[in-house]
């Protein structure tokens, strides 16, 4: 084991584009668990769009990161040390350890969980906090019902892919939103949707036109802009719509939305949500999430960077949409 | 009594701007009701902002009006004629008997009403469509608690009027948002408001953040554009948009928001509505509104153009705000 720990911090906050000189890695000695709590090795970090967000200082849902202090993230790792009485030596546990190899808990948010059947990677994908964030904008937003059609944006990122799963699952027609055709074929020969047109086309606007030919129920969206204002012109009257991200706008700044007519003429009802604010959700949609991986009918993929230092390049590829599925940081 | 009708037909759709030669007056002679039927002289003609959307043949939530036929519209009047056994010679109605003096019906959609403690007139604003409309948006989507704060554009409107008056009574922060010194001051002074904000001065933003001290609990939205996203700004986490209007972009087509953003950091709920949708809730506002108006708690203002000539010159005033309080047409 390594005597020493590495960690990013935030170095600076980035005006408009993330840039590397935003983190900086810093080297400290290995801390020693005090009574109560059990230190972590970190074999997985996950990279998630909300962490943009941190990264600035413009008012939002939850207080920035603070410059110097350990960027903030989900991390999947094993119980090195403990003095912990609910925590073992060995066991895998999730937890919000931050951009870091080594972290210390003290057990509050730190989730025991069984690798036997599912492995621990995807406890930061589709049995954790993506995938029960699609199942919450999913079921208690977008209330789909069988024969309807739901559209997600980011199709093939961690939520969106199980979105469209779930959807399908529930007797709907599922339609992915993504950028290029590898990522649509992704969507649809490997997860299943019924369609997936790609943002990039220059027809989208009829190409998803056609891909809903009885209009829109549901939506789940995770993009904003140009893709938010097409799936609103396609919406059926009494639609649904989930709004879970905006990450065409995270980096640039406000992406206006045209087509606001559609949410009064179509009568259309939205709901804005962050999922660590809906803890009822989570026993519920779990146990669903991890059936499903288990047995193989929730599919997922991953981009796996490696080693910690490749964490900011992956991160700034994520939010530019290079990634392909969940993607995470290999730290071990 | 006239032997002939008057009514105002549909001459062309307006591409930008409603012009007079969008309408058309023609004449014809007076009807004679059938077995079943009445004839209802049309004391007052209500304008309202739907008919705008109405003569577009864009899609919404209703079928177009068609091109020569009478212009929908809200029509309170007395029975000179009666095949009816519900309605008799003199009873005061109000129904949907559009731009025109004299209107035949079958009874559906016809409405006795009691004009002993109040005005004919009021039907056709605090008590009726344009009241149950703020009743709706206010109490079903916007679902004030007592302390909170609620805004609504529009305010001197006669829905607008109708909203704050019943926040008010709901123990909230009342702000309205409307046109010009002289709007304002009648919302404050004599509606009651805790404040308003012209939105035609320069610092409006300015002057709505220091009227919503507290930010924003409950937004009532009818204008859409820069005063949408200025109230948006100042929601406050897990806020509700009662979507019930943009007239802002009625003439001009669509105008953007940018705003956007607040929906998810805010974690906001909105829902657009047309109350024609709602039969429900009618029998539970009416009497409420009724009683308000009888005993002078609810108060409203009537704008009175005069005579059915004078109609589209009136209907096109109100799209640009000239109006202030409820727009009539007094055609007797």
């Amino acid at each position: 084991m390594s005597e020493t720990n590495q960690q990013f911090v935030l170095a600076s906050r980035p005006t408009t584009h993330v840039t590397p000189d935003n983190f900086r890695m810093i080297e400290s000695s290995l801390p020693t668990p005090g009574d109560g709590q059990v230190l972590v090795r970190n074999q997985f970090l996950s990279l998630d769009p909300y962490m943009r967000g941190r990264m600035s200082d413009a008012p939002s849902y939850a207080p920035p990161q603070k410059v110097g202090e350990v960027m903030i993230g989900g991390t999947a790792g094993v119980v090195i040390e403990s003095r912990h009485p609910e925590f073992r030596v060995g066991d895998p546990v999730v937890g919000m350890l931050g951009w870091q190899l080594y972290g210390l808990s003290d057990g509050k948010g730190l989730r025991k969980v069984d690798t036997r059947a599912i492995p621990l990677s995807a406890y930061l994908g589709p049995v954790g906090m993506p995938g029960v964030t699609a199942y919450f904008g999913l079921f208690e937003i977008c209330a789909p019902r069988a024969g309807e059609t739901i559209v997600v944006s980011a199709a093939s990122g961690a939520v969106g892919s199980v979105v469209g799963q779930l959807a399908r699952a529930a007797g709907c027609r599922a339609v992915g939103i993504a950028g290029g055709p590898a990522k649509c074929d992704y969507v649809t020969g490997e997860l299943g949707f019924d369609a997936c047109i790609d943002y990039k086309r220059p027809d989208f606007v009829e190409a998803l036109a056609a891909a809903t030919p009885n209009g829109i129920d549901g939506l789940f969206e995770n993009v904003g802009g140009p893709v938010f204002d097409a799936a609103l012109a396609r919406m059926n009257a009494f639609g649904r719509i989930a709004l879970c991200g905006l990450i065409a706008g995270y980096d640039s700044g406000e992406i206006p939305l045209h087509n606001v007519r559609s949410l009064l003429t179509s009568r259309l009802t939205l709901r804005g949500f962050v999922i660590a604010e809906q803890p009822a959700i989570w026993p519920k949609a779990l146990p669903k999430l991890a059936e499903a991986v288990a047995q193989g009918t929730l599919r997922y993929r991953e981009s796996i960077a490696d080693g910690l230092a490749a964490a900011p390049a992956a991160f700034m590829g994520m939010l530019g949409g290079k990634n392909f599925g969940k993607q995470l940081v290999k730290l071990f």
